[in-house]
């Protein structure tokens, strides 16, 4: 039996408890999951949720979660700025802690947290769902094993349009406190693909900019963006490989893209996020003459599809990534092999973002462990 | 609060309890769910189902699901022939009904369910899930806006290559008792299709073939196939409008496909099932030079994609789509308005595919209601 | 050196112009081509289309071309009602024929051609373009090295949109005396392929449709349409080998449409004449964990794109398969193997579409042959 | 009438004399090309070719086909390296030039070409074919009637793998004489696009990579690689705008790609070149439920579709693009506006490519003008 608490219940919130709610029936190999107790910024609201989202307990306060003993582990899904606080305070009391990205605003504060994790001696795992679809996992197997030889050079793209309209007013993301903008919304998530795939990022050259200079503000005036929507990258591997990495919070017609693209001496292989149940791979031991990009469609003998669906091609969804996440946190509870996010890997990921920033600031390469 | 008792618990089982799991979590505005029995073949089973699943009760006989009264709504997940004799006594127990389609082996059985369901006023629905997704909804609401004009030719086809190979031995889906073969796995989902967008089918000619003619036996023995992995068929719907719908359950590569062409006067819609977040939309109405097919992600405006993901184009899957029928299903329990397929409309899937088979046999044109 | 005289100097009366043109330069193999006489309907039109198209001589009458002793080979792109008078005066003349199709109005002409065409012991060959692209020919070896096994079920279309606009006035293809519409315009295109690919159709099965039963005419009256824009048909093949043949010029979005789908024991092909540089390709030698679709680009393997261009994935255009067909009619003048559609397999193109027609008006299946 | 001289006769070589060849036919509205004298390296490899491309004369002396008196234009094909003293010869002498890219090896080189040009007021135009498909001409009419409104941000990538094989030996390519690698090979087609599309390149900060660092020689040792497979530039353009071009000739399983992706204000517009009859638009005007990416076929609407085929979706071919380009490079010749890369331009694209390279070799940003 693991017993569950949840601080934070917007859209994140909600995502956790779905996960926390599916993963028993849908793997069938977890304790029971009892979902404990819900904390919000206010009695009333922490009451009508956890009502919604089926938790027993509700409370105003986060810390009368972090301290019930019947949790083991916390999901903790408030704003960024809240972090810090609140998963130290959770360590500390000897919770698990499935924590949401980014880890918090300054790179000290991240850093204070993986130490408080490493000190804990507990599981601390961020929320980087996108490491975990089928296909994702299956690109790591191809290139375990060697199919498209060894990788030389990769690609990635995180393209969506939430930001793209220039008549949408200014808000706290546009403002400095919110960090860089693009890098801290987008650039984390292929920086965990990068990591879960081939490892840590050595040196980067990025670029910036702001699509839209200023804004209007409720009063009606003009207000300077503080953030930028864009960010391009030159990135140079541990491992040697070089590449690029490319985020654009303004990019009219873009969903959800992650795209990937990577280069080996045998073969490549293409995935694109807005349609995940698919990889594209090209290999040369195929015939010359029928050589050509396969699309691939999940299916059950691409793990765990089949926790979910007998049938091949029928598709997973967002959210059953969050469930799959949960199995891999429980997996990691209970001492076995995870394919997780810790917390220090994410402070690797937290780094690399900043000496992008810097490498922008300054307008050279930097080295990401300099 | 509504009480749920579920019958069957292989993999539509599995999906029913997964959606009744899931439904209040992700809609915020059912009754609270309580999965109160479940019924298998053997208390051994079911016990140990119960308890994955999450039911409270367990029991090796189905009418102690139908009798417990606590139960308000039963999921009937049983293989077919099992259908009639169950879901009439759940009806006239007074339970409402979630009954797996095919309804039932034959059609005089698929009646008698029929009429169970209208004398006892119970809600009685059919487990088409396919119409459920955001982007057929939203296919629904452009057809009805006439954004492609008057929609005068249809093209469907289901394809899946689970029978595909050859060498796989022959099993229970090749003996007749099965039924017709592709007819009943197949033609059934795009015909809730039709009958979900464009209303009953008139006529039929139908063409069926074997594209194996006999199988191995665990014996070593080759027996006949007696079913029919592939149905052709020529279509005319009562408004007038002409088609063709195909099904094939031993096309290699296909994995989930069911595509439709739809033809106006004013443009066209595309869809495939394998990419079920995406439809493809021409309209004259776009100026001459940037007419094109337009891929629309589904996304929060397409309904209820928003209740799972508050960001466009992150992909639902396919079991949210029987939460989504669980929701109708329970809207219609409560007196709403709800997009499902009842046993009057499931009979009529059924008369057209008995009425596809007598045209194959008969080498001729049939009338559905003929 | 051949000497060529061209009837005819519409659309494609300027793609054999152009193939004539580019052929000798193309693939350098060849005798050098003269452009002899040009024939049009008057004196002047054919003055002016020799100077454009490049030809020496120009003729208002068609007979003084056909009797030019300079002329080899005849291109015969006039309207279908002209072919058999033109066709079978060429051929009794002596000349090799190149026809466009369809051949003629009546079937009791097109067997009077092909009469013709045997007596003369002269070349005789129809423009059936779509046989020679690249894709095609790679995909005719493919099923010739049984890289899919044997195949079982074959879906054809066909589709465009230029006949889609329900305000555009009533023209002569509108008139019965067209032919029957859809199949004369397009089904003898996917019948082409069928032919080149499987051999000959035995049965069919065939509904037609007219998307809008009447349109308006120059004087502002409505005339109803005597034509029918959509044909689908059930097919048997003499192979043994079911499918379907399905054809709509009103289809919205539509361009250039010849959409494949061939399935074997072994495997799939998929080809779209929109893309018709790329042939999708699904085979289960493949590893289960990597099956899916390949698209492989047309390249100098596959033959004859080499003789256009060295590099692959660059792509051939709708003109270079004119050249490609002109090639082969060489090869057949200069009695080499050569992949064409003669008279006589032309001739059993045309049985099968007035068996289609037959087996609509009498709505039963008819015997192609019978 | 205009007399045509060719030097050199390998793969640019056989493209221009069929552009050549084929242009007069295929619009109609230009003079008479004769095609008048072709010189090679060798008399007897000259003679050949006139022979087999159609020229009327033929030499080994490249010196003897400038100074015919009949020639008016000169189509320049050799290596890269006999440009410089060819080209200022041909325009001394007062011929057109038209010559095949790169420009010359070293940028003093082209430097020379294009003050020849400008001094002899002749046209000079370089072979950039990719600026004339009918795709791209309409997006540049899109980006000219702010359809997408105001650009902000651009991505193209160019990649092939006609260098990815490990195991294939080293050749000339592999030599630091031969320019920088994918710079000169293929960084100079996007530029090309670039330019034509939005102007100029203001900066430019550039990695470069060696997937393969030594390669077999002929005498079986290994020798080290000293071109670069790989470019990837961050780039910011005069008009402000910011982007990448990422370029890769060792990139398995892409053909011929040219990928665009052109972020605006109001929507985004994609394009490959492996697909260059089509182009994705996504708008903003389009209604929110709506909005996806349309999937554009080239057609007679978008120039010059409709010279080649009167049908749209049926697909131009790459050696239409350089008959399209013969056909500007007359209607400069003629003294009218014409859509090509003069020399001034094509030096432009040079020194872009050379500021690219000292920004890898400087490890900084490097202004293009500095």
């Amino acid at each position: 039996m693991i017993g569950v608490g949840l601080i934070g219940s917007g859209f994140m919130g909600k995502c956790h408890a779905m996960a926390w709610n599916a993963v028993h029936l849908a793997f069938g190999d977890t304790p029971a999951i009892r979902l404990v107790h819900l904390g919000e910024a206010n009695a009333d609201l922490a009451e009508r949720r956890a009502g919604e989202f089926g938790f027993a307990k509700a409370s105003g306060d986060w810390r009368a979660v972090i301290a019930d003993p019947e949790i083991d582990v916390v999901s903790l899904t408030t704003p960024n700025q809240f972090h810090p606080e609140m998963a130290v305070a959770a360590l500390e009391t000897g919770k698990h802690l499935w924590c949401e990205k980014p880890m918090a605003p300054s790179f000290a504060e991240a850093q204070a947290m993986a130490d408080a994790a490493r000190k804990s001696g507990k599981v601390a795992v961020l929320g980087y769902n996108y490491i975990q679809s089928p296909a994702i996992r299956h690109i790591r197997t191809l290139l375990d094993e060697g199919v498209i030889g060894t990788v030389n050079h990769l690609r990635i793209e995180m393209d969506e349009d939430f930001m793209a309209d220039p008549d949408a007013p200014f808000f706290w993301k546009h403002e400095a406190a919110s960090g860089y903008g693009a890098l801290d919304d987008f650039a984390v998530h292929p920086l965990s693909l990068i990591q879960n795939l081939f490892g840590r990022v050595a040196s980067v050259m990025c670029d910036m900019a702001r699509p839209y200079p200023d804004r209007q503000t409720d009063s009606g005036s003009r207000r300077p963006v503080e953030t930028y929507d864009i960010a391009s990258s030159l990135i140079h591997l541990e491992n040697g490989v070089s590449g690029t990495l490319l985020v654009n919070r303004s990019a009219w017609g873009r969903k959800g893209r992650i795209a990937l693209q990577i280069f080996g001496s045998k073969g490549s292989i293409l995935f694109d996020q807005e349609r995940f149940n698919e990889v594209q791979l090209y290999v040369t031991s195929d015939r010359p003459t029928e050589q050509g990009y396969r699309t691939i469609l999940s299916g059950p003998p691409h793990e765990p599809y089949g926790r979910f669906i007998p049938a091949p091609g029928h598709g997973l969804g967002f959210n059953d990534l969050k469930t799959i996440e949960c199995h891999e946190l429980i997996a990691a509870i209970e001492g076995r092999p995870a394919n997780v996010i810790g917390f220090d890997e994410g402070l690797e990921i937290e780094r690399t973002v900043h000496a992008m920033a810097r490498s922008f600031e300054e307008r050279r390469w930097v080295e990401v462990r300099g």
